[in-house]
This record gives structure tokens, sequence and C-alpha cells, in this order.
């Protein structure tokens, strides 16, 4: 054991966030906070010093906040990533012999007893400080040393009120601080209770600040108690022994719209402006104003490659396609090309530019889907048959669910001898992309590859692009999909689509936002699919399709819907029991009447532009759900890292009829007063309301508004708002 | 990435236990059981095997038992350690081309297709075990190959009786099984549920062990599916791509004792036969068959060293002793000696050999307390000054909790410059003692010193013997306690001296016993200590004795009493508020009447007997507790490793009077029935009683026996025994 390490006595473990024992980074998106704790304690009773360290990966230097103690030798520190690439963080600790003499010089003092050897300690601990100081600190250090060894008068020392409210600025101010064990017996702690200085030592050292200057032991005393020596000191530490986290632990920050978007998806060919024509690239981009004015983000396109003819799938899902039917854009390939071609239906590969450019002027970006199957006939079939399973007869193995077969995709054969010539090639499908300007993807069942190959490829393209987003469709058990955050993926697709009741809602998002998951899996929460019209909406009418609008927007920070079935409210399932919708997008063409009276796009138009406007709605670790008494009706807030931003949500989930009930809000959490009115600003119907204390009316009719979305303000008290019981408009 | 790597489609991830990603090992006694779970997935839906291997460490060759999966992705396995040192465990987990195979060919099958092709494909996956086979199973692989081919006939097979009922002793056999992700809908899972075998292949594998001939289609797919196969492939799998935990973890096996213990703690000073004199060593040898006979098996002395005269101590903590006071054992250290040494009142270090002797001879050992500290009249002080702090007058730091002064103990500077030299010669205290044949110590206040100072000793010590118990008496804060434990101590003090509510003794126990801390903390239970008398035991009389006795020898394998006070019921504190025993040993010689008629020596001598007899109270992870509809009354049971022996413990925790109530016991934790009578012998009163079902009536009179001590067993309904209400003799 080396000599610092024979001699460090603190410990340092049980840090947070640390995933899997720092194997994998936690995530943020620029300007987000990172909050650390971990079990800090040494043996014996001395006060201990806590430090986060944290930096931009490589740089030569850390930056250090300190950590301040919770309970049970829990302490806490945070920093803000203010820039994208990987951050690395950690944690020194040490035991801080100048709190620690000052706590036991205090007590004695306070007792009456003689202190002038003690007094003489404390000077030889600022002398090893001062020793390492430069400047006018070690000029100042030298003064309080020979001012408590008695050398000189305090008169030397310049104790004024500028020094003193120095303490207000300090850089580094570690905070003296035990916590007694949980013991119902005052005789089994052996560790004692400390408050940070002593009111009756600040009072002699206000004293001495104000100019009387009695060298005798009592104002000796009152030096060491000095706001500026406390600063002095802890900008100086003896670090000798300190203790260093056992592992240096990673976040990756991403650009902002890796935590904060809001997708849209459709599909190009039916975007004809005229029905019974396969729309074009040329069609959708047409309609991106349309999106855009929506106040979307990105524009999330199924893949628009070659489709095969191979057992082309017809209408809903038909194992029989007629000659006219355009197939399934996910069989992919056919002699057109592969994935790195554009469906000549579609158009052509700098239609696809025109699209993406289009988009970018109307302030969105284009995502693409990496669906990495093949159709029959795709050239990848015959160029590269090595890499896909075959059949003992020789024929390519093609994907199936024993009994049932999908001959018309083959899936590649990650295991096959020549793995690393299939990777490279579908990266090389990303780059190809990549190189055309998109830098958001979509990628299609990456539970049904292997976990290496997507850690391998995403670290491949971070390494080369920061600004690469991609949003993995897994819905298989709830590990895989965290392994798959946890190895790159940037958004999640989840659950949310079958979260209906306020018991499963709450659950669901306090698992994916308060536990561990929250740091590195980023929900992006999707009312419907192509593959999903969930029953809620098939049976629930507008209101439901608002109200699961309203929760897929304001319970993440990411979110996305399937348009234009989506605003258009369609709702008609393949068959009774089937969350296919009937005449999917997916098999044939359709053609949609956008500007429908009954379109919900005023109402998503309004949800997008408070989510911009609103911090609170940018991120998700500040969720808090809230009582109410109606299992029917849910309420939640989320906070802006400031503080100031609350928005409160209250959704009716009984898409039937109006329901009504009781807020118990957690005003704490929220910076509001019990005993103080707040404005409840409804950004839905723009109503105020002027709310006090936990306990509120709301009243929710689906056949109008099925929520409120409530901007919750400090105010005065005004006697021109009704208070208390209020329903929406 | 190299080839293993990148084709590796498993993942292992949330191994427990594992404590601090591996950093500390965890605890276990000789022919204790360890519990293995991890998290284990692939991409995709095909089959998984799962092992978990264990080894003796540095031994060349692993144990392999096979991995069951649990619910969402969870597995589980477990083995025993059988001897003591060091155990690794790891886990291995590949994708199972065969049982993946099996699954999709029986769906076919049931569904009627065509499966030539598959069954052509099973036998290339059959071809490649039979390479990695040898003697008679390369020869069986071989059959099965050529006939799922149809290059030979089933009738080549040995497909007798013989070969099915193989299955039931097969060494590996894992289990083909998927778990839906919770969803609350049928379309969100792409895995499936897949049940190991099929009803309908079996039957076919039937017809053709009876003989049939008959080579068609039909008949090769009940060959596939013969137990033989599967355990053939079992035993032969495809391990190419298997991935490994990224850990080998750790246990330490220790010896029974370590695990399982009753404790006795005595000051020899008042083991003088006749009042007024100080007791010897020789006097505490004639008191052992006493203690042996209460059914102890280590003996606790507190230090046996010289004691310091500088600031000695008087009665009640005095801090002006007479001149014939005995002061303190553990301000250790005189011109006599010091760690090495023996008190010359006691005797001499022959006389603690032959007390040493006898205790063996009584099927005891002896523990030795270690109090890294000295008196200023310690050798230490004057030959090694630089071990310790000096005041800036150049004397030695005492020890101090400011203001109060315990000038009577000089702390070790454990950072001075000579650390080395420190930690050396405090090794060479452990060493002395070791080689005189002791095994246990109990270490005084761990806490005050350093983490890594325990670590290296202790590691130190077990690197040289394998069968040293050390007991930390750590009363600190949890997270102290809990790393000292890590670090490598036995057994730990805990906080159940001031635990006596319901509550709080089932949370603190459920703490201790079901979380991580039960993988290496060994709580060991005193109801009293020289420093602690609780308030319980004052005021509580006999009834309070007993019942604490029956908690700390129930709740946990390890427990100890300090005596003779103990069962003397001795409960008078040196002040009102205070927790220190009056005229306390620590100061004073006392002599006690052992042979009282109100001694607890009988109820100790029954309760160690209960221990000894019953595996059940030999480990604590069997722990539950059972609901009582009275607050006072505590019930909890214990089951042995096998299943059979189960101990219900039931308490009245209140002192003062009869509490009655009904249990209800979780009889599914408990291998009983509920439909069924059962047995509950009272292990205290020899009562026997007739139980059935969840619901018994309990009454306990803390005047007579505050608790019962029952055996339950299954037993056939009897008509002898009274059904239902019972109370205690």
């Amino acid at each position: 054991m080396n000599d610092i390490a024979g001699r460090s006595r603190v410990v340092i473990e049980g840090v947070t966030p640390e995933i899997d024992a720092g194997r994998f980074l936690i995530r943020r998106a620029e300007g987000e906070r990172v909050v650390v704790e971990a079990d800090i304690f040494a043996d014996g009773t001395e006060a201990l010093a806590c430090v986060l360290r944290y930096r931009k990966a490589r740089a030569r230097r850390w930056i250090e906040t300190p950590m301040a103690p919770l309970a049970n030798d829990r302490w806490h520190g945070e920093f803000i990533v203010s820039e994208q690439g990987q951050w690395d963080y950690s944690i020194v600790a040490w035991i801080d012999p100048f709190q620690t003499w000052l706590h036991g010089l205090e007590k004695k003092a306070e007792a009456g007893l003689d202190v002038s050897l003690e007094l003489l300690g404390g000077a030889a601990v600022i002398d090893r400080s001062r020793k390492g100081a430069r400047g006018e600190a070690r000029k100042k250090l030298t003064t309080y040393f020979q001012a408590l060894r008695g050398d000189s008068t305090p008169a030397a020392l310049a104790l004024t009120e500028r020094s003193k409210s120095k303490a207000d600025d300090a850089v580094f101010d570690p905070t003296v601080h035990y916590v007694e064990p949980p013991s119902s017996s005052a005789s089994s702690p052996s560790t004692v209770r400390l408050e940070s200085g002593g009111a009756t030592m600040r009072a002699l050292g206000d004293r001495v600040a104000t100019g009387t200057a009695v060298a005798d032991q009592r104002n000796r005393v009152a030096i060491a108690a000095a706001e500026e020596l406390r600063d002095l000191m802890a900008a100086h530490p003896d670090r000798r022994f300190a203790t260093k986290s056992s592992r240096t632990l990673s976040v990756m920050v991403e650009r902002e719209r890796a935590g904060f978007s809001a997708w849209y998806e459709m599909f190009p060919r039916s975007c004809a402006p005229e029905a019974g024509r396969h729309g074009t690239l040329a069609d959708a981009e047409a309609i991106l104003p349309d999106v855009a004015a929506m106040g979307f983000e990105i524009v999330y396109l199924p893949p628009i490659h070659p489709i095969g003819r191979a057992f082309r799938k017809g209408p809903n899902n038909a194992l029989d396609a007629g000659p006219d039917d355009p197939g399934c854009p996910w069989a992919i390939g056919s002699e057109h090309g592969g994935h790195k071609a554009v469906h000549p239906e579609l158009g052509t590969v700098e239609d696809f530019d025109r699209f993406a450019s289009r988009a970018s002027e109307l302030g969105m970006e284009v995502a693409l889907d990496l669906a990495f199957q093949c159709s029959p006939d795709h050239p990848y079939v015959t160029d590269h048959p090595e890499w896909f399973r075959h059949r003992a007869d020789g024929s390519i193995q093609y994907a199936e669910n024993p009994p049932k077969k999908y001959q018309d995709i083959f899936p590649f054969d990650f295991e096959c001898e020549d793995w690393q010539g299939l990777w490279n090639e579908l990266k090389s499908v990303v780059d190809f992309w990549i190189a055309r300007g998109v830098r958001v993807f979509r990628v299609d069942n990456p539970h049904t590859k292997p976990f290496r190959f997507w850690e391998w490829m995403i670290g491949q393209i971070n390494a080369e692009h920061s600004d690469i987003i991609f949003l993995a469709e897994a819905f298989t058990a709830p590990k895989v999909m965290y392994r798959l955050a946890k190895l790159g993926f940037t958004q999640s697709y989840t659950y949310f689509t079958w979260r209906n009741t306020k018991w499963e809602l709450t659950q669901y998002m306090t698992e994916l936002t308060q536990s561990e998951v929250g740091e590195y899996f980023r929900p992006c929460l999707w009312p419907n699919t192509p593959d999903i019209l969930h029953e809620y909406l098939q049976t629930g009418g507008r209101g439901a399709f608002m109200a699961r609008l309203v929760l897929a927007a304001t319970l993440s920070a990411n979110y996305g819907i399937y348009g234009p079935v989506f605003e258009l409210c369609e709702a008609t399932p393949r068959e009774a029991d089937s969350e296919e919708y009937l005449e999917s997008e997916k098999y044939e063409v359709r053609h949609w009447n956008r500007s429908s009276q009954t379109s919900l796009r005023e109402f998503i138009t309004r949800i997008n532009t408070i989510r911009r406007e609103h911090a609170a709605l940018h991120d998700n670790r500040s969720l808090r759900f809230h009582s109410v008494d109606n299992e029917q009706i849910i309420a939640y807030t989320k906070r802006g890292a400031d503080g100031e931003d609350v928005i409160l949500t209250v959704v009716n989930l009984d898409p039937a009829g109006t329901q009504s009930g009781w807020t118990d809000l957690a005003l704490d959490d929220l910076g509001l007063d019990a005993h103080e009115p707040f404005e409840a600003h409804d950004l839905l119907t723009d109503a105020r309301y002027t709310w006090k204390g936990a306990r509120n009316y709301v009243e929710l009719d689906p056949g109008v508004v099925p929520a409120h979305v409530l901007c919750l303000t400090r105010r005065e008290a005004q006697t021109d708002h009704m208070n208390g019981a209020q329903s929406n408009a």
C-alpha cells in the first residue's frame, strides 16, 4: 500500500448516478443538470470536506464544486453540462483538520477552558495551508498564523466588513456537518452534531472586525472563527491524503433536440393532393409547411427505399398482393437498389435532398427509418448471400415466428462468419444518409439485432458526429429496452401506448423518470403508431385523442404522433380486437383530407406552442404526480430548472364523460406557499384562476377539452378573481 | 472487437450478490448456500441457456449448475460452499440453437407444415455438438444426426424406457422459457411464451420408443423430441459465442462458528469465589464449567492487559481513583507491559494459556478484546512517541470529545509518518495472541481507526490463518458499520440493544437479513453490554430479560450476553436516564452470587440447547416476520436449509403484562398446507399444540414465560390434541 493510500481515511461509496459500475454513460442534453450523490464518511468524528469534480472529457483541469451533506452520511453535489460531448465526473473527499480544530476550539472556549495550546495547534494547521498558498492569500494566512500564535495583534488583520462579505461569493465552502445515526438511544452514537460556526464566536469575530485590539486568548479565538480565515482555509485545503472515488464516471451530453422534440410521422406516398395517385417526396414536401405550422420539430418518414416484389403484401396485410399494390415500405430492396436508394415511385435521392432542405427551412429535421432487413429482391441477397442464414436446401431463411412465416423479409445473420463485413456495410448505410444531411434516425426493431452491434455502430457514429439522434423502436421486455438506451440510443419508444389508467401512467412514468432509468433512458411517447391503434382511441372518440396527446406531450419532453390519422382521429381497426388500422398505410396508399373541420391541428398547435414556451416541459426529472380524489383524473407537475416555471397538467382519463375532483397538491415541491394565493393560468383556454392551498376543484368535460395545462405562479392576493372551485371554460 | 465478442449476443447484467461492483466479497459459513441472480437476455426470441459457475479460488476447473428463469428476464441459480476459504462464482450464458430449433419444429409440426427442411436443419445443429462429443455420447449423437437426416431408421436408436428416465437425473436441463413484457396489450410483445417440450411430441416419442419403425417425417419429429437427445445436446452445447459475466465474484467461506455462536462476556477480576478479592484468570477458569453448562460457545474477556495508573478512573467512572481502585481494563499499558502482557493481578500469560485450554476442553473458545489505544503508562508511549499526536507543548494528545477529556487514553495517530511501523506493531499484537491459540477477537471501537488499516490487517491475518473471527464493536452510523463488515469483520454489534418495539425490530432485522447487507454483515445481537443497560431492562424486570434473550438468540444466529449481570437480571443504572450500570465492573471489582435462585441460567441453557438442536436457527436468511393483531406481540419464523426444520418464535414485548392475539402466518413460506393440521411444539415448555391454518391464538404472560419457541411440523390430523386457541403453560 503506498503512502497516500495508507493514510487516506475517507471512504466514498454508493456514488449515483453510476450505471453498471461505470460501464455505461448517463445522458444529458446541453444545459441540463447532473445531480451526484455518494456515501462519504471516515473513521472517527473529524470534519469532512467533499468536492464534486467535473470536466469536458480530456480537458486538462477539473472544475470543482462543493458537496453538502444530506443525512445518514449521504452527500450531494451538482453541475450543469454546458456543451455537447462527453463529460467526466468524480468525487474527492478528505478530512478537514481546520474545521475539526475550529469546532473543538469552539466547544472548549464555550466551556471556559484554557485553549492556549489549542490556538498554537490551529496555527500549525494554518501553517501547512499557508505553505501551499501564494500571493495575497499566503500573506493573509501568514497574518492569521501569527495572530493565533500571539505573534501579532489582530489589528494587523484586514478584518473589515469587506473581507467578511467574501463568504457570500466563496468558491468553496465545505460545511462541517455530522448526522447522528438513526438510533433511538442517546448513548449509541459516538458522533456528534455540529453546526457550522457558532453564534457566540461570530459575535466575537464581529467585535474584532470593528477594530477592538485586545490581544487576549478570547480574541484569538474570535480571530480563528473569522469568515475570511474559513474561506482562505477552504481555498487552500490540506489534501495530501484525499480519497478519490474509485471510478471516473461520464455523461454524454447531446444537443438540445435529443432531450426535447415533437415528432410527426407520415407516409410520403399518401401525400398526393388528389386521391388515387401514389404520392411522391415532392408531394410530401408540399405538406411540410402544415406540419411545421403545427409546431413539430422532427418529420419522420417510414422507409423510403425500393420495395421488394417477392411475397409482397397486399392491403390489410394480405398474403397475395395484386399487381398494382404498392407493398410494404419495410420490405426493403428491389432491382432499384437497397438501403441507400430511394423508391422510384417516391422520387430520387435528389428529391429527398429537396424535401430535407425544405424541412430545414421550416425549422424541422427529417428522420429516416433504419430497418435492417431485406426483401428477397434486395441486392444484398445476391451480392452477399453469406450475410443471411440458409435453410437445408440452400434457400435463404425468411423471418418467422413459428408457425407464422414472413417470407417477404430476410433477416440478417449477425452471427455469420463475415459479421464484420455485414456490420461495416450497415454502418455505411447510416453514413450514406448522414452525408446527405440526415441527423435523426428511427431504428426499426433494434431488439432483434445484437446489442454489441448497436453499441459499436452508435459508438462509431458518435465518434465522427456529435449530433446524430437514434430513436429505438423496441417494444419488448423492459430490461432489453433499457439496455439499448444504455448502449447509446438517444430516445426510446415506450409502453405509454398501452398505459391508460391513472395507476398505470403514474407507476410507469415514475419508473422512467425517478429511478436510475431516467439517467440514460429518454422516453419518446407515442399515442399511436402505424402498428398500434389502441382500443382507448378506437372507442374514446375525439376526447380520447386530445387526452392522449396532452399526456404524451406533457409527461415527456419527447413525444410524437403518427399523422394525419392522429389529427383526423382515425380510429377504425382492421377487425375487432385488433390494434391494426383498417386499410393501413403500411400496405396501401391513402388519401387524407388534411383540412377537415374536425382535425385536431389547432389543438396540436396549441400544445406544441406551450411545450416550446415552457422550460418546465423540456425535461422529465422534475415530474411529480399529485393526488386527486377521482381515479379518472390524473394530475402532475413539472418545474423548470430555475424553479420558476411550474406547469400543472390535469387530465380527465375518462373519454366518456365529465369528471370532477379535488386536487391535493404537494405545494412545497412547487415553491408555492400554502397560505398565499397563486395564479393557475390555463394555457389551453387562457382562463386564469386564483387558487390557494393544496386543495382545488377541477372539472373536465372530454366533449370540450379533457385537460388543463396550468401555469402556476405566485401572486399577490387579488380580489378580482374568484377563489376556490373552478371549472374549465 | 474480437470474433467472439462480436458474436456474443447474450447480455448478463444486474448480478446479485455483487458488493460494490465486486470490490468486496460476500460472506458465508461452511455448508451455507449462495443464491445468485442476474438479468440475462439476448436480442431476438431465441432460447437461452445459462449456467452458474463456481469453484474454490484458484481451482483449475469450474463446477457448473444450471440457472432457471424467474420472471422479467431474471435468472436464478445457487450452490453450496462446502469448505472454508475463498470461492469464486460467475455466470455463462449462450443462445441455445437446439432448443430454439426444437421449439420451432414443434410449432410447425403441430400446424401440420412440411418440416423436411427443418429436420435437416436440426441435424446440422446436432452435427456441431456431435463433433465436440466423445465416446458413447458421440455415437448416440451420430445416430440422432442420421435419424433426423433420414439416413437411418429410428430402430437404430436406443430409445428405451431407460434412456427416457435419464431426464430425471440430468446434470443439465436448461429450460426454454420466455416471459412476456408486462404490457397490457397483446400486440406489444414480439417475444412469445414457450413451454418446454410439447405433450403431443412426447406422445409421439413414446410411440417411437415402443418400437414402431416408421421412418416418416412424423416419427423423425418425435425422435427430435426425445429426452435423451435433449440431455445429450444440453451436455454438449455450442458455447462458441457464450457470454461471461463481466466480473468474477467471490465469497469468503468461514468456519461454522463464524455463522453460529453464543457469546458470554465476563470480567475475570470479578470471578473470585469470595467477595472483596481481585479475581484472577485461575478464578475465572473455575467459572468456565458453569458457562459451558449454559451452552455458550465463546467466552469473551474484556482486556486482560496491564492497566495504567495515570489518570486512572475510580468507581462509577470517577475522575480521581483511590490508591486501591483497580482501574479500567481498556486503559491498557503500564510498567508491566502493554497489549502482549497480562495484568499482574489477573495472573500470567501461562495462566491465560491454562484458562484457554480449560475452555477448549469444555468445547468453548476464548475471545480477547482488541482495544488499540494506550494508557499514558503504556511502553509504546515512551518507545514510540511518533505513533501519537502531539499538542503544541510537546505533550501527547489524549482522547477527547470537546469539551470532554479522556486523559487516561491516548489514541494512536494512524496518519503519522511511521504509520506502517504502527500498523505492523498492531498486527503483531494479534499475531501474538493467535500464536497462543486465540482464534476469536472482539474489536473495540473499530470505527475510530482507519478502514484501510482493518482491511489490511484482517486481510493479512486471513491469508495466514483461515479460522480467525473478528467481532466489530462499532455502534455508529449504519454505513460505517456495514463498511467494516465489507472490509473483513466476521461479525458485528448492532442497534438491536435499542430496538425494542415490534416495528423497530421488524424493520431493522429485515434490513439486516433481507437486503444486500445480509450478504456480508453478520449481526451479533447483545441484549446488554458493560456500556449499555437499556431502559427496557431497567424497568421491565425478569420478563424483559427473558424476552430480550429469546429475541437475540432466535432473531440472529449469533448473539451474546454480558453476564453474570444478565442472568442475575441486574438492572440498576448509575443514575436516572443513564444506560451505565451502577458500580460497573468497568471500574471496580464485583462479586456475584452466580447460584442465586433468581438466575436465568436454566432458561438460558434451554435457549442455547434449542439453538444448537435446530438448523433453522443457524442462519438468518430465512427470517420472515408474520402478522399478529397485537402490536405487543412479535412473531417470526426461520427455516432450515433443507426446508424441514421450521421454528416460529412468538414474543410478548410488553414486560408489564399478559398479551394475547391471533397470528396470520404465511404458511406457503413455511411449507405448510393451509388445510392440514400441523403440530406446534413449544421447545421452551414442551407443550404440543395442534394448529391449522394461518390464524392461531397466542397468549403470553411475562410473569411466566414471555415467549413461545415453536417447532412446526406437518402431521396427520389427530383428535387427541385440542384444535385452535391455545395458551402457554
